[in-house]
């Protein structure tokens, strides 16, 4: 059933032993509106646990590492940014029929919780969250500010992608004034990279070309260079968008090599151009500016095949 | 004279020939509430009149190219932006000691102008200029709103650097309400690179080492390099910042080789370092966590001066 933020209120206010869960690869969103409400909750004088299928990132540990769980056989059960029962992750398996309450802000949510409150106006869950904890009349924290801009911060790039609307800056500015540290906040999620990232962003970048009169740039992130640098999945994160910033390039391209020898592509477009469309030709898809798809043969043959199309895409 | 917002928006109303004045190598802010304020007083049926004394960028166009000047005789010279008479640049020399009202938000203002509203709370001048041209009663139409946006985000590095205030979202917020276009301007100021700027920073990171423990990165921007990435001033923007931005290294250091043969050293540092005494070291200096200094002799001389300073800094 889909209700609304005051019933939602309700039900976290009646409520005194809550368990909370997130999604499993947590990010900044998950994390920081089950926390963010963790910490609202047991200000309150509830016992509060918040769990997660995966071991927390150690970049989240200001928000995370002073976090006291109780525990107790919860009266309700709260699912924060989790669209989908799956997402939930294999340790949490057994809640997947059990969530009372989910607070989330993903078109895709499929209301698989008892009563789902589903913020879609919210560039994060934790922007829709900010206003359940202050609706609760918890007190706000600085700590409570951490959590909760740091999923606003994360879900937006920063205010940069198209899900920032001028709520998103209103509650910015409420967490700021209550003691957000957004400098240091940003400094660890937009400013730092491992040395295993960098190191692989040169490889990488050494393997560009470009085709088309510089409209389409391709990179390759090959198995062994992966292996190199010691890069893991999270390192990972932001690569494929490389090839698209640079200016004029209508169709960014990464190749990611798979261990059964398959390629992964990554296709970043310009408004000139639908990634989803020339995916499909490989039995992919996505959206119209990011789409992938799954293709065969060597290194030299995918990209062939891929540059076909995009040739055809822009008309050239 | 200091004066006040409001005698600020009288001067402005009162007059009906405006000129504005920005200063040389014009950055976001400066064009931003130099643009902003000239579409905001011709929307108020003035003739007005916007100038620089070196060319105004590419990227900038969307709010620059559909300006039409007036020519006229001013009535009243403005200087947005423009801390001191000396940046006005050599083409507008000669309004050095003509200006009758500056704007700007620089604390290192010196009143070089005969009135000056100096908004030093104010995370850009972009930001003071919003308060002006509401106070004026113009209306803010999306092409204002997109100048305006323009000068906050570039000068606050998109809300993350610590001049950011609640203000500062607030007035993104009304901007974003006013039609400001921030996913286009976030892409071309902050998603966008040129060809050979992604050309140089793979040379650059090539050179990067680590030192101590990996608590000190260092990296070259040699002349060879430098030439044969095509790259212009402009391109190394943000350069120097990269080996800081590396988990755990305390202090990054960017070497570059003038002309002259001798190397200017740009240092980023953590809470743990003070950069600006390693450069007073080397006659240089700065602020805390970003300071420069110039090193003589050959690259390997150069790295082993600032490292046997970097090494007695961190006390190893």
């Amino acid at each position: 059933m889909e209700i609304d933020l005051l019933k939602t209120i309700e039900m976290l206010k009646q409520s005194n032993h809550i368990l909370i869960l997130m999604h499993h690869h947590p990010d900044g969103d998950t994390l920081g509106s089950g926390y963010g409400l963790f910490y609202a909750l047991k200000g309150m004088g509830k016992t509060v646990r918040a769990i997660c299928s995966d071991p927390i990132p150690q970049k989240y540990s200001y928000f995370t590492d002073q976090a006291e769980f109780d525990e107790m056989d919860p009266q309700l059960i709260v699912a924060v940014d989790v669209a989908d029962a799956q997402l939930l992750g294999s340790e949490l398996e057994s809640y997947k029929d059990k969530v009372d309450l989910c607070i989330d802000h993903h078109r895709s949510n499929n209301f698989y919780a008892k009563n789902t409150y589903l913020a879609v106006e919210s560039s994060a869950t934790c922007e829709a969250m900010f206003d359940v904890v202050t609706g609760m009349g918890a007190k706000i924290t600085p700590l409570i500010a951490d959590c909760l801009y740091t999923g606003v911060a994360t879900d937006t790039g920063c205010f940069k992608f198209s899900n920032t609307t001028s709520k998103t800056h209103d509650v910015a500015a409420k967490l700021i004034d209550l003691g957000a540290d957004y400098v240091m906040i940003n400094r660890i999620m937009f400013e730092t990279k491992t040395k295993n990232r960098i190191v692989l962003e040169q490889s990488v970048l050494s393997t560009m070309e470009f085709f088309f009169d510089n409209r389409c740039a391709i990179i390759c992130i090959s198995s062994d260079v992966l292996h190199k640098s010691g890069a893991e999945e999270d390192d990972l994160d932001g690569v494929s968008s490389l090839p698209k910033q640079i200016e004029g390039v209508d169709v960014g391209v990464t190749l990611r090599e798979k261990a059964d020898g398959t390629y992964r592509v990554s296709m970043r477009t310009s408004e000139q151009v639908d990634a989803s469309k020339i995916c499909q030709a490989f039995g992919g898809g996505g959206h119209l500016r990011a789409a992938g798809c799954t293709v065969q043969g060597s290194y030299l043959q995918a990209k062939q095949e891929i540059l076909d199309q995009v040739k055809i895409a822009l008309g050239v």
